[in-house]
């Protein structure tokens, strides 16, 4: 598992670049046993031809058998050990809406649901409200204040909103107000450390304004806050590996985890050729790239194993444009699998390409789940292919005399 | 390494099944450089089929070079890693012999041995006298009483005997008596922390009397205590899993360390016949299987290359039955190596083989060791496999947002 001490130690300044292509969800199944998985399935001439002159091999995002959600997956490729650096549900929902969260905000998910005349709880989901019922909510409570906090709330889908409260002495540690099942009350927030008593004081005021607010709103006439965090402060990828990174993602989510870990994040259009644009114009700028392809999951959580293989299809097409610009060291891998199969992320393994000047050849001439389990890279961890990509790359000194 | 901090968070209750079959020391060495290992020279249609839907692989018990005894070799299994969690010696040797071990139970491991006139021994092994002269001995030891605790001597093999302290405020962290060579006396016990003197006093006291009785039964005049311990109270698997086990094993020691795991014993016959039986009637009433093979390992002991093989072959016959049942997830693999040519457990990998509805298929078609060398699981830890199973039955909800 990546050492991040020893990163910072021996990262060295150079001019070589590092292009870190992520097919979301890419891992895949075949629909029967001896049927091709989606990416063995695509035509993919220019994956294969990098593969042949790469070492590939199996990756983990998180650990055996672990379903890893966009956040875990994403800092494990960051070369974060996802066990040990978590980011908190409040704070992915506000990436996940490309909220502008600062360092010292305290983020919440929001849920509506639905409470009956002694305030249990009767549907942790308001019966799935529509989207702009959520939308209409999250205005009526903006109206409320708090004492010395600035605060914001915004919706994201059905019944989901994030709430976020910005101000001084703000701190985390705080439990949720879910109690997981119908029947029982919301809980109150309970602080877990002395120093966020005040800010669960603060919440559970928010708590009972939102209440009288949403009185006459059934379905959704309660709420509750899960996973009440900060931004969680990571070693900042440029400090720890002396990397100028740029981050290319279409979506709000995979920008906002590229900050965290301290990249800068390109704007960029809705499709790979605006990625690829992206890439072309920044290319001077930044010794790592994070390019983001988001729809091979897409495909894949729509259980939709040709569109999640025109994807791939449609990455490959645009491979040479992007290996034109001469990178380094090219990776290419997912966050986590999401096989069209089984129509959600899983625990399975991810198949990795490294490309570099020096490689070692392994006989893997086809960019695939079965190909690569025969690879030379064996069995690795997300977390360790950063740094086999800062030795590729020549940016890492001799560890010891 | 499975972290059970990680499992308990992520289990989830579902009706799934999970079958762990032990072929206990299956893991063998070919004869001469070109011949087969045990399991590749055993006719096993049922195996190899079984191995060419599922995804295979190597995997080591311990730590690379480290041989495993049957306790650290099933903890490994039953996903516990082997160096964090220990059973004492002396609780093994209790469960080995099919003693009713309680938790606060202190048990030892007694040896018989000589010594001369002035203490010293001069034969740890008092000659190897008969078991039925350890028999005898246990006999005339079991009628030491000690203040307030009740005793238990029960004899074990040839200068082999467990004894087991019952009572209240018993405590272990103690030394070995045993000098570990001859020309000394045996050492007293001592205590290795504080709460633990009165334990050690009781037991200094029990060996002086012991002393006194065996004083006429040259060679075995004396004797040593080793591995003074408790149940060491391993998580249990049911809390941290939410699975419920049920434990097949004709052998005292493995339904031993099944109940230490928390996996409930199920009364079974000698043959692996009787075992399928079991496993039928109770095929409903659990979640887990651990299904024990002994005679692999015996076999491997006796250095009985054609006796494994047979072994090996007669399992896979059973297999039918056993798949007939209709499991969601199969490992089939042993707790360590018993290769027939080395006669004793050895260091090396084990294959294993692991059956679910969505594993990727690796294009191994055997199941033997050189064929799982190209697994598609690649080299893996004992103690991942169980979190692995979970993944692929269904059972660990996503980690992160």
């Amino acid at each position: 598992m990546a050492n991040l001490n020893l990163m910072r130690e021996l990262a060295i300044d150079g001019t070589s670049k590092i292009l870190l292509l992520v097919m979301d969800g890419v891992g895949g199944l075949p629909l029967t046993p001896d049927g091709p998985t989606e990416l063995e399935a695509a035509r993919t001439p220019n994956l294969d031809a990098l593969a042949a002159r790469s070492i590939c091999g199996m990756s983990t995002p998180v650990a055996p058998g672990i379903t890893p959600g966009s956040g875990p997956g994403h800092l494990s490729l960051f070369g974060y050990d996802p066990l040990e650096y978590e980011v908190g549900r409040g704070v992915l929902e506000a990436l996940g809406i490309g909220f502008d969260l600062q360092p010292d905000d305290i983020a919440a998910r929001g849920n509506f649901c639905s409470l009956d005349g002694q305030g249990l709880i009767t549907d942790r989901r308001a019966g799935r409200i529509p989207t702009e019922v959520g939308a209409r909510l999250c205005e009526k409570l903006r109206k409320i204040e708090l004492p010395g906090v600035e605060t914001f709330v915004e919706p994201v889908k059905e019944y989901r909103f994030v709430l976020v409260l910005r101000g001084d002495g703000l701190y985390d540690g705080l439990t949720e107000t879910d109690p997981q099942q119908t029947g029982k009350p919301p809980l109150p927030v309970e602080p877990l450390r002395p120093e966020a008593a005040p800010t669960a004081k603060l919440l559970n005021q928010w708590l009972a304004e939102a209440r009288k607010v949403l009185a006459d709103e059934h379905p959704a006439n309660g709420c509750n806050l899960r996973g009440i965090a900060k931004d969680p402060g990571l070693p900042q990828i440029p400090d720890v590996y002396k990397l100028r990174c740029g981050a290319i993602a279409t979506y709000p989510m995979y920008r906002g985890v590229a900050k965290l870990a301290g990249m800068e994040v390109l704007p960029t259009g809705e499709t790979i050729e605006d990625e690829v644009e992206t890439l072309k114009q920044h290319w001077a700028d930044y010794d790592f790239f994070f390019f983001h392809i988001k729809k091979t999951d897409s495909r894949g959580e729509d259980g939709d194993f040709d569109g999640k293989v025109s994807v791939i299809e449609h990455v490959d097409g645009a491979l040479p444009d992007i290996l034109a610009l001469g990178p380094d060291v090219v990776i290419v891998t997912g966050d986590h699998s999401t096989p069209a199969a089984l129509k959600s992320h899983s625990w399975h393994e991810l198949p990795v390409l490294l490309w570099a000047k020096y490689v070692r050849p392994d006989g893997v001439t086809q960019f695939g789940e079965r190909p690569c389990m025969a690879g030379g890279l064996g069995h690795i961890h997300h977390a360790d292919l950063l740094p086999l990509a800062m030795g590729y790359a020549g940016r890492l000194a001799k560890f010891g005399a």
